[in-house]
């Protein structure tokens, strides 16, 4: 894993793939726009089903990055920055199974991803060689905290601008955290909400590379690679049962998208997952769809401590509630005390110290398998 | 990479090896004992120079760990805890190279160690299998920060108990981090050497495995391997330079040790690199031995607010400033505002935002350039 940061500038060997739209289907030439022109539904790569794929063996001996699935990633060719990121340990814990009642279980360890320690290194990785490939210089996002240190920590390293866009009420540590790395910070009077929809004018009006809004059909995609690495850390098959943190709930929708991509190309067999969703009660639009029924999201005002996950109107709400309710899943929302006591024994049990995301996930993990929703004999991460 | 952390009590198949004194060569069995019996000298562990050993092919088809490079480690058979240590990226930062004006730069991101972020993962992922080799169920540490953190965390994932000591001044940011893990804490009125001291009498005492006083020879051994992962990393060769941190001094000394291991070996050629010790200004003891020459560590009273290299009478210093004069290095002391500089580049050229010790070894590393000690052909880690 000899790692070597190249600016972005010299080579740009990467060619983007056509774009779809999720609602209508409509299709259009790759280029740094998310939304269809059409009906305003979220574009995503297309793929072509004849490209070369590898098989177990050849996948295995790939340095241990994300990169190691390129072919299932919106890119030709070689990706030029951010190459260590991903391939994060997935850790059993005895002791957390014996806790949910359940056979086995398995924490996805992303508090060590590379280089900023959280999730968002992975889709930031992704968004960033989207953004090399379409000569952008300038990237930026509308961040609550983790995608802010990603963003700014993945340009600095790769020579590029950085604009930050963060509401102005994110607690001193998460903005330290971000400003160290150099970018343009500006904190916005507003909620989450409010940060997205200015960086929807920004993307517009300047043609910056913002990941989570004109990148975020490329960005999304670095989610997936959550599933893949699941699947091959657990031998080449997928768990029982799959309980993930949602704030736009892109997660929950690309997992189950990578879990069936890896079924379909043969690398597993068996079902999909069954998938769980959790949320802090204090905004939990995601958990109330998937209780309601239905296909429109009630977006809320968020009033909890987990800010990582309090996304008032989500983007992908309707999708992530779709692939839980197919996957034979459900979701749960829990209280900011039952959070911070899931940080605690996640801790304790695992070794593994998360954040607020990481402790809701673990509180509605507990929730879920008190009310009868995980078996005996689940095998879960 | 699918890791069991499987509980230490149920195998015991590590044997540790005997250990010798490094002062007065004296030889005894393996135990849970650092000092020699005869002189007072360090003990470390004897390696077999019959046994088998792997060629680059099959460590290079091993799980990303440290313990990919077990044969060097200190002992028989299979690790049974902390299983995904190790193995962290080496991050090519050629703007930081522009800076140093040197030929090529690396940087070794411990930052995301498993699980506890820090190189200390390292040699408690050695001590803690040292512990299990003996039955020991109580491990525990003398700490300023890191180490307290990385023992709890590791000792929480194995299903030992743990008792941790610190000094009553850190930072509560620290101590948190440290908590969650559910462990003993103590808080010690005093510096860091006092809590040292009284952890030497704690484990007489109670038998317990300290991990960094009666543990301290398997321990140590634990840091060799950032030296051969250096070496795999730049694809099996070595680079001319190397800049350390330097608390205890025993990582300069291990990775001089880690270098000439694998060049008796054959795996890698050429020359040891020079070795580069760095502190800050205020707690100066081994950049002070370094320059003045002799066999005697000055203790010092630590003032800086890098607490994690402020050990003001350090144990292996001696060995450090030996092992730095004969690979040719030199040593270099940094203000504290240098070293908040230090962190400040070392983010914006490489994306990597470290602690306070990375912040001295970047500051230290500019120095040692301005001051000739680099050359504009080095490599340098």
């Amino acid at each position: 894993m000899t790692i070597t940061a190249a600016p972005v500038t010299r080579r740009l060997s990467l060619a983007a793939r056509p774009l779809r739209c999720r609602s209508c289907g409509a299709e259009r030439q790759a280029a740094p726009v998310a939304i269809c022109d059409a009906c305003l539904g979220p574009l995503e790569p297309v793929y072509d089903p004849g490209r070369r794929l590898p098989d177990r063996e050849a996948i295995g001996a790939r340095v241990p990055s994300l990169w190691r699935y390129r072919e299932w990633l919106p890119f030709d060719g070689e990706p030029v920055s951010s190459l260590d990121s991903g391939f994060t340990p997935l850790v059993e814990a005895p002791a957390l199974a014996q806790r949910l009642g359940v056979g086995r279980v398995w924490v996805k360890n992303d508090t060590v991803c590379h280089p900023s320690l959280s999730f968002k290194d992975r889709v930031v990785a992704a968004a960033l060689n989207a953004a090399a490939a379409f000569g952008i210089d300038t990237v930026g996002c509308a961040s609550t905290g983790n995608l802010a240190n990603a963003v700014a920590a993945h340009a600095a390293r790769a020579g590029l601008k950085a604009w930050i866009f963060i509401p102005d009420e994110l607690e001193a540590g998460k903005v330290i955290g971000t400003s160290v790395y150099g970018p343009k910070l500006v904190r916005v009077h507003g909620t989450y909400d409010d940060v997205n929809r200015l960086c929807a004018q920004v993307a517009d009006r300047f043609g910056w590379g913002i990941v989570n809004v004109n990148l975020r059909a490329y960005y999304g995609e670095g989610s997936k690679t959550l599933a893949y690495e699941i699947a091959e850390q657990l031998g080449w098959r997928l768990p029982s049962a799959v309980i993930a943190p949602m704030a736009g709930g892109s997660l929950v929708s690309k997992l189950h998208k990578g879990f069936r991509e890896f079924l379909d190309t043969g690398l597993v067999a068996g079902p999909v997952p069954r998938l769980y969703g959790a949320q802090a009660a204090g905004c939990a639009p995601i958990v109330q769809l998937v209780e309601r029924g239905g296909d429109r999201i009630e977006p809320v005002v968020p009033r909890t401590i987990c800010r990582s996950l309090a996304i008032g109107n989500p983007a992908d709400g309707v999708f992530a509630a779709r692939a839980i309710r197919d996957s034979g899943g459900w979701a749960s929302a829990v209280s900011d005390a039952e959070l911070v006591d899931g940080i605690r024994w996640l801790a304790q049990d695992t070794g593994v110290f998360g954040e607020t995301a990481g402790g809701v996930t673990a509180a509605a993990a507990l929730s879920l398998a008190r009310a009868g929703r995980l078996r005996g004999d689940d095998e879960v991460v």
